[in-house]
């Protein structure tokens, strides 16, 4: 039976690692993106980032732009490849019932 | 953006949904079917199929066969364009990013 990641699954996280999964390696996801894409507070973001962090499966990455706080975040290889199992998961779920 | 529905989303109601959805109209799930299929106890489907009913996603029929207990569960006309829907979101979300 098809596993479903139950960290990636939930709703939020899904669409973190979605946008994240679907960005080329070239460019670089903010935090102020995210939050504006998911329209979720900085609270609730950095709380599933870190979820998402702590498993392994993206990087966050704190910086400075001419002088103002940047944060970066990034997909893992792991979370690329989990993300994947589970859009695979959820295909055959879906498709196969 | 695509919306995804809290009730249907979680995992095992997901698989259960996408059961029935599957299910020509002509063909009965049965309780002890969904409990295989799913590996889940008595009481965790039991609960599960109670939160889709309530929601007027599926209909639960107990009755006899040959003098023992049967139970069916049927989706809905609600709860399959609500899967649909939300069919159409996880897509949405897992393609688009």
């Amino acid at each position: 039976m098809a596993q479903l990641n139950e960290i990636i699954h939930q709703p939020a996280r899904l669409r973190i690692m979605a946008i994240l999964a679907a960005v080329s390696t070239e460019r670089q996801v903010t935090f102020t993106y995210l939050k504006c894409a998911l329209s979720l507070t900085d609270g609730n973001l950095g709380a599933h980032l870190h979820k998402l962090e702590e498993a392994g499966y993206l990087t966050i990455t704190k910086t400075f732009v001419r002088q103002k706080p940047q944060t970066y975040v990034e997909i893992t290889e792991t979370g690329r490849q989990v993300f994947d199992e589970h859009r695979q998961a959820l295909k055959e779920i879906l498709e196969g019932g």
